[in-house]
């Protein structure tokens, strides 16, 4: 199925959570299938950290007859985030006011400035209710928020993230970052468009990709095996470097920067009371999907972000893939969310 | 109790494992209590990535009276391993036919040449017989190799590794040496020593931290606390990059990248036959102890090892602390070293 990507600008300027005003704040976003007449039938995808408005290229399998979403039916949004790197205004793009990129002057956001933004699309979009929200780690932190923020969702889907960033977590950006600021371009984040902190991103990107992962995974897929051709080059640092030099190529430090940050700033009850009264006064019903192997959103936060919940269902996804899992496990996934849905209907229908 | 320290110069140039010559070879050990007249009441204990011979520093309840060290009736060395920055020849040393540092010009050193420099050293103290060989992580890397490479070990501990550097462990350290590598000083290796890559080293350390602790032992420590005086800082935040500069002041960085590549290149196989005939040959008791929340070195490593080995007892001590416990857990370290002596007394006794 072919989506369609467009660019929406906000009409008023926006003001972020912490009070400082972006203006103009522009969002590309893709949609799949048509809005019914009542505007109804929306799905809202939200996409994780290094992601972006193609979800038929990173969910591939989730679209179509065996996955969890249906473009015959449904009328599929998925918008880059604010503060990200492709066509969603962030660090990298334009500063009106300047003329040149943001870059580090760009404010700093929260997850909630990103649904805000989300929102303001969906509602010009004429979306009156979505029938289905779904994300995983800062995609299911969105979707959380959303909850909280919005009651036009009628169920959803949040896949490996807790009810905020652990210090666990919340450590490993941070060692991230201070990779990216170690690098000889970073120039306290005012570096050239053409000479980025290469190094230092790819260096915070194969950290990254090592938390995405598992030992059981590496194990199966690289041994100790060297390279091809190189008497002493391990495949797996091999595999490591092309990707944080692919990485380099397709994404910005300081955009990483900021998403990171949001990502550990997310924490459902700040100034809103207790977990238990925050989660426990949603009542939509919520499938909260844990990947076994998951050693950075380790299963334990999903549990008890279900128990928070007023009606989650908790399930773990099954996979030595690691976090990473729920953009590689699709069928795993597909199942598990169907008995979800079996069982709503069942309760439904009681 | 008061240790020795001593600086001791192999008499002979030291030919590495991958065939390149150092001279000369300095060793600064410590001792503690006395060696007895037939030399057979020798302790080793092997120290880790970035610790010293101060092993009553690194180890400290483990020397007395509840511990697994007793000065009084045995005599303990401790010696800084060969590519170290603490007294014993490494990047950081001055290579004495140029005048200046090794830095980068180092020779890439083995764990077996770690261990080829403590045997000399050990039989120019007159060791004919070593009682007790303890170690982990890197330290256990080196006790492994002992055991394959010289008969005097009666009796080992290894302690939160594996037979070889797993994949996994491998990419933390590449991620590691990358982000050293992208710092602004680095220089190819050869930066000025008093212009260290500061921030790539306190970045690596960073990301080392993290996987030497936990998930829960993070949450149990930091929450989401915020710094004293400080309205955005959080605790787990200011702890690491703490932790980074700490690690700086006192760390080459060439070192940690010269001592990482000897822990990846760790494999007590290499040269020597399947795991299978190396380590079923080894038929000293063996106590491999794992760390039940490691995720550096996983459990399973060290049960596979256990297996492994000839006469080898596998325990694995419960703690949230992760790899780190080896460093912190000594009265648990102590007690399950009892059991297994225990067993030893009563099977040899049958």
């Amino acid at each position: 199925m072919t989506g369609t990507t467009t660019l929406y600008t906000l009409p008023e300027p926006f003001v972020t959570e912490s009070g400082e005003t972006i203006t103009p704040v522009q969002v590309t976003y893709k949609t799949w299938g048509k809005l019914n007449q009542d505007g109804s039938n929306a799905v809202l995808v939200c996409h994780a950290l290094t992601g972006n408005a193609e979800a038929d290229e990173w969910f591939p399998s989730l679209f179509g007859d065996d996955g969890m979403l249906n473009p015959d039916e449904q009328f599929i949004v998925c918008s880059n985030v604010l503060g990200g790197c492709y066509g969603t205004t962030g660090p990298w793009s334009v500063n009106a006011s300047t003329g040149k990129r943001w870059r580090a002057d760009f404010p700093k956001i929260t997850i909630r400035d990103m649904v805000r933004v989300q929102q303001l699309l969906l509602s010009h979009l004429g979306v009156t209710s979505i029938e289905l929200a779904l994300g995983g780690s800062m995609g299911g932190m969105q979707v959380l928020e959303w909850l909280c923020m919005d009651d036009r969702i009628q169920k959803a889907v949040l896949i490996a993230m807790g009810k905020a960033h652990s210090p666990w977590t919340i450590g490993f950006s941070e060692a991230q970052r201070r990779a990216i600021r170690a690098d000889r371009n970073w120039n306290g984040g005012f570096y050239a468009p053409d000479a980025p902190p290469a190094e230092g991103l790819a260096a915070a990107r194969m950290m990254g990709m090592m938390m995405y992962r598992s030992a059981p995974a590496f194990q199966r897929r690289f041994g100790r095996n060297l390279q091809d051709g190189h008497a002493d080059l391990l495949q797996v640092n091999s595999y490591l470097n092309y990707q944080g030099d692919k990485l380099v190529k397709r994404f910005d430090a300081n955009t990483y920067i900021t998403l990171t940050e949001a990502m550990d700033t997310h924490d459902v009850s700040r100034g809103r009371g207790s977990y238990e009264q925050v989660l426990g006064s949603i009542t939509v019903p919520v499938l909260v999907m844990a990947i076994s192997s998951d050693v950075l959103y380790v299963p334990a936060e999903q549990r008890e972000l279900a128990g928070l919940l007023g009606n989650a269902r908790y399930a773990e996804l099954e996979s030595d893939e690691g976090h990473d899992a729920f953009l590689i496990e699709f069928p795993k996934m597909a199942e598990i969310y169907r008995t979800f849905n079996q069982n709503i209907i069942s309760t439904d229908s009681r």
